[in-house]
């Protein structure tokens, strides 16, 4: 295993950091790190915002509830994005709204920011720079999207805070390799669940000896919770609001 | 800059392999760097099929269009994938269509598919390997999923090629940094337009040289012919049908 790959396995959500903010060319290489990633057909549907005032810094900490939303090194917000589309399309004459509207530019943007944000966190870890993504901003995008001044064909992915750790952070072990991957098809067969209950077994472990037996949880406990918990409904309105998913 | 870094900056698409498939341990490490890459709120809410079958490679080859689909070191396909999260929900009698067809439910599948590949990608290429996404398979979801054998409550997002490259690629310049990355709000101002103009410059001399003048083109040209283009228009039913998007 090379060092590279190390560092993927070694990877760890950072959830406490030093109030040490990283500096202007630090955060230069670390975007740049992410534009590299691959972009479908080119588009570079996305764009990335800084957050470093700290009244804004405050009021997306509520949005996520997580105090190092306010207090880390560094707040980044990804954001899918086709307005450059749009405005060189109405240069051109054109009216972009059906083609953005397209569930498959949904996927498109959502993916091509994910790939950079994902570029951008291993750039940040292969420095000894801690991160950790922020979905909780979509507990109220259309705040989000006021807050960052976010104008139509564009949309809020999540937060990645980065920064010099101030704590270990641990490694959580994840699915079952043959319960992730599959050879040719999708199979679900009796393995399928005892996969999930053996892994379960894990997880348990894992919070049992690290909360010195206070925590009694599983994966799929967890899920089931998921399941039972805040569906995010008003995200819908939002991103048909800015122009997305909007094909009859 | 680290050697992490430098591997990144370095990324190109590479789009013509030799036929030396991937041995299943190295397919097994790419698999499991990916898996620790983050994943929303712990749900893991994607799979990876590894297509060999040469009869399934040739079918998707042929709905991608690239013949490098067929040909390569091994074809890997991520797939948005909450059906294990349902299956648990129903075990504990509940429905999980609500969930997951919520809006949010279909970001999170397509964040964490996408930043698992990510991982594999940068994985891939530290070890030599080339790789290039395949989001042409997008061109005919459906008939990915009925060959994948996919259950609902997945859909396929895009494939990935890896393998030992037979070419060298080429690395193309991204949109200027300040483009990109805006600090504490989006601004559209003078800049905006001018920035993209200098790029298509840069692009037009990419072209030119590598085509000896013969192709003549901007980012800018090519970004208002794909609004012309093709939306993929029935992705939107196929999702719905696998369960997704279906919040009223």
């Amino acid at each position: 295993m090379n060092e590279v790959i190390k560092q993927l396995m070694e990877h760890r959500s950072i959830r406490k950091f030093t109030d040490v903010p990283l500096d202007q060319s630090t955060v230069k290489l670390l975007v740049e790190a992410a534009q590299h990633a691959s972009t479908s057909s080119f588009v570079q549907a996305y764009s990335i915002i800084g957050v470093t005032d700290p009244d804004i810094k405050h009021e997306l900490s509520l949005i996520g509830t997580q105090n190092f939303i306010e207090h880390n090194g560094h707040l980044f917000v990804f954001v899918a994005d086709f307005k450059r589309h749009q405005l060189l399309s109405e240069r051109a004459g054109l009216d972009a709204q059906p083609f953005i509207g397209a569930t498959e530019r949904f996927i498109v943007g959502t993916v091509d920011a994910s790939l950079a944000a994902q570029n951008l966190a291993v750039a940040a870890e292969s420095m000894g720079l801690g991160i950790c993504y922020v979905g909780g901003l979509r507990n109220d995008m259309a705040k989000v999207i006021e807050l960052l001044k976010l104008p139509e064909f564009t949309y809020p992915l999540f937060g990645m805070v980065a920064g010099y750790p101030a704590q270990q952070g641990s490694k959580k072990e994840r699915l079952p390799f043959d319960h992730v991957y599959h050879e040719n098809r999708y199979v679900i067969d009796g393995d399928y669940m005892q996969q999930i209950e053996d892994y379960d077994r894990s997880i348990a472990e894992y919070y049992r000896t690290r909360t010195a037996g206070e925590r009694v949880d599983t994966w799929s406990q967890q899920m089931v919770g998921k399941v039972r918990g805040n569906a995010r409904e008003e995200i819908d309105s939002t991103v048909k609001r800015q122009g997305f998913l909007s094909q009859k």
